[in-house]
């Protein structure tokens, strides 16, 4: 057993790990950094960037099954699914292979390869070969995907995420599992490539939608497109020589069973501090989390800083980074720490149309302290044009200070709506300044100025901004 | 001849007519609307809305020839040109229509048709039938193509923006005369569903870029696409039983010539301001514009207002409805007048790669008092995964405050990136705080945020802002 010493020890050298790094070499601080598996960050090798691309591809093929609506007639259509994962494949090793030959660039002997447990504050043990002593301890260990208990026995034959980028052809028919951000993007491609999809969740939930309205739209859309079987609860998985067996019950405790050539696992993603061996320092995981300060990282006022997936804040990419940054900077200033405050909190979804939630969700809210605008896209001018007039987003306006805090949207390219809307959220724009701002003609972002002047209404009325002379207003 | 008094009269019922109306009723004004023509707006009719449908089909086409790419194939696309045209039309006359309609529902008393010429400053004439004295006037009588000399002949051959629409066939080749928005646009278009287009241009100017940079990558990428016979000036242009023929002499003075099914004018549109016998109130055309103030739409002191194409500042829909409702209240107004405050200038072309001018263009800039960052599309993360990486952006700073001042953009859906910079820039965001803001993974505005870090390395340098801690912007 070697024994190593160092200013910060960095657990994972996923997106939160490599930007707290860059934070500790910075301040001029040694480091050491371990990594029980693969380099790379799981974003650009089994998350964000593959999804994309299939998302891409199926967006295609979407488009030349409804090109007759613009008088356009392409009626051969054939997807050679091996060209489609190749080049999702590709792309994806692209992506990867920059950050794993950044990592790889730096000196070996600050690499560390194994798994890390906690011996105490400030010490770490990496499988039974190195002990490592270091004045902070930075933990970026990322998160692994939730296997739900009925799916035990056949997880060697279960998809979880980049199970399905390695895939060579397309199953004939596919059960996802979970509708969230990734059954959702992953199952809708695959749909649109193809595959006989059938989407199983125990609510009704999509996605992280909190907005009632921009919800049931959601739904009411996408059921028609997608087979969802809502209220289930899957209670075997069996394969035979046919495929997988799925037995579950449906609301009414009614049981169903169906063949499925590929099952598809997105329940979700958990934390892996399981694996660490806090105990050590005297913390159960559910107190670590709970001692987190999502401004400085740290875990109560240990030498201890959670970035990224496993602190299990918010499991989106740019807040990996931004985590990551925030520990690695703290980690090199222990004892002392600096609070960062956030950015505004942005979240999309990659379906057709694009589900987003910016600042304040609707559930954060209080309905008495808000005023919400709304606007549909079935009709809006611009989305017609494009054939893609479905959805509806809805704002919300603070009825004290007549601020935009928050929004919730289904719409086409809703992720280029949701940054105009975040951006002005985290600026605290006032509804009346929003509507002086220019929105040329035809685009979708008319539909964000008619959800504000229908809130500017609302707030004529109620808002104790009311004494503004709201009617001057030239978006009016 | 009869004679009518009112206190506004309104010569124009287009966008910027419409919205004059709007405020002189809300004034509780008497008003009379002069229209010559059609009712319904040349945004609706003709323009904005028709042009964007002809995209919309274009992209679908060329997504089909582009499938490859993503391993999907489909080999037999044909495209129905009836059928294209008829989705144009019927989707432009639902759209035109609503205008027409609102148009219509108002008191026939108040509505004269014919042609106003000027009296006097409060007097109009329209036709040998009516005679209007009015408090106040509004001039709202848009724009009319420019059609060049070497055309005259032939005017009745040529195709000249709503005729494109009026197609019931492809031309199989077609020459684009300018290289504006609207030959840029529709002739991209057409050459995606199928017809061989040449574009002519007397200069080599593509759309209303600036920034040399951006235009160099603009004539680069599109010139791989499209034929384009830059430096051109077109002495001849004569109809035969074959076709139309066109003869052109190119910058080394070298005539060609070639002969084309159909010929598009797109030499862009002037004021019609000379139709109205302006010199009755002792002002020329140029004076009219030189003496028109964009805050208050008044030409002078007089009573009398400009709104829209017609006043020739900026030929954009919103901005002209703008005009309508500042020219429309200070008509009522009149003779006071309230000054209003413009919204940043925002210019979108919807090519592919789009162009677009946000806040003030390079050209509007004193290089010395500016940093420019830049992003490049040709290889940015999204773009690639959606096969559309192509482009530049480049973003303009304020050395002394560090504020974002303009942008001029080639690249995918730079209609969305420049509604985020307009905003910020009308916002006066510095850099810094714009790197405050909260940029999702992996998408377009990520290119934003690359030209928004390399322009604040150089304000480090160089910018009078640099003892803000820059280092510490959490999107570094």
């Amino acid at each position: 057993m070697k024994t190593l010493t160092t200013d910060v020890a960095i657990i994972g050298s996923g997106t939160a790990g490599l930007n707290a790094l860059r934070e500790v070499e910075k301040a001029g601080l040694s480091w050491l950094l371990i990594e029980s598996g693969e380099y790379g960050t799981m974003c650009a090798r089994t998350g964000c960037m593959p999804s994309k691309l299939l998302i891409a591809a199926a967006e295609v093929s979407h488009t030349i099954d409804h090109a007759d609506v613009f008088g356009i007639h392409a009626k051969d259509k054939t997807i050679n699914a091996q060209s489609v994962f190749e080049r999702v494949r590709s792309e994806r090793d692209r992506f990867a292979g920059f950050v794993v030959k950044s990592t790889q660039a730096r000196p070996e002997e600050f690499r560390i390869k194994g798994h890390a447990k906690f011996i105490d504050n400030n010490t770490l043990q990496v499988d039974d070969h190195t002990i490592i002593n270091a004045q902070s301890i930075v933990i970026a260990t990322g998160s692994e995907p939730f296997i739900p208990p009925a799916f035990n026995k056949i997880k060697d034959d279960l998809l979880i995420n980049d199970d399905v980028f390695e895939l060579q052809e397309f199953p004939r028919t596919l059960a996802v599992i979970g509708t969230g951000i990734i059954g959702l993007e992953l199952g809708q491609s695959l749909h649109r490539l193809g595959v006989e999809t059938t989407f199983f969740s125990r609510s009704d939930q999509l996605s992280a939608l909190t907005d009632p309205v921009v919800h049931s739209k959601a739904r009411e859309v996408l059921s028609k497109e997608l087979n969802f079987v809502f209220n289930s609860n899957i209670t075997h998985a069996d394969k035979s020589s046919s495929g997988i067996h799925l037995k579950w019950r449906d609301a009414n405790d009614t049981e169903h069973s169906q063949l499925f050539d590929k099952i598809l696992i997105s329940t979700g993603r958990k934390s892996t501090l399981q694996h660490l061996n806090l105990e050590a320092v005297g913390l159960t995981n559910e107190q670590v989390r709970q001692e987190w300060n999502e401004q400085t990282a740290q875990v109560g006022d240990l030498p201890i800083f959670v970035a990224g997936d496993a602190a299990g804040h918010r499991q989106i990419l740019h807040e990996a980074s931004d985590e990551g940054r925030i520990a690695g900077k703290n980690a090199a200033l222990y004892p002392n720490t600096i609070a960062q405050v956030r950015r505004t909190p942005l979240a999309i979804t990659f379906t057709d149309p694009q589900m987003a939630l910016v600042g304040k969700t609707y559930s954060e809210l209080q309905p008495k302290n808000i005023e919400v605008g709304e606007a549909s896209y079935d009709d809006q001018g611009r989305a017609r044009v494009m054939n893609q007039h479905r959805g509806i987003i809805r704002i919300y306006a603070n009825k004290t200070d007549c601020t935009l805090v928050g929004a919730e949207l289904f719409s086409p390219r809703a992720e280029n709506l949701a940054h105009l809307l975040a951006w002005a959220v985290q600026q605290k724009m006032t509804i009346q300044q929003a509507l002086e701002m220019p929105v040329y003609h035809p685009v979708l972002e008319e539909g964000v100025r008619t959800a504000l002047r229908d809130v500017m209404n609302k707030l004529k009325l109620t808002g104790n901004c009311r004494s503004i002379d709201l009617a001057d207003a030239p978006g009016e």
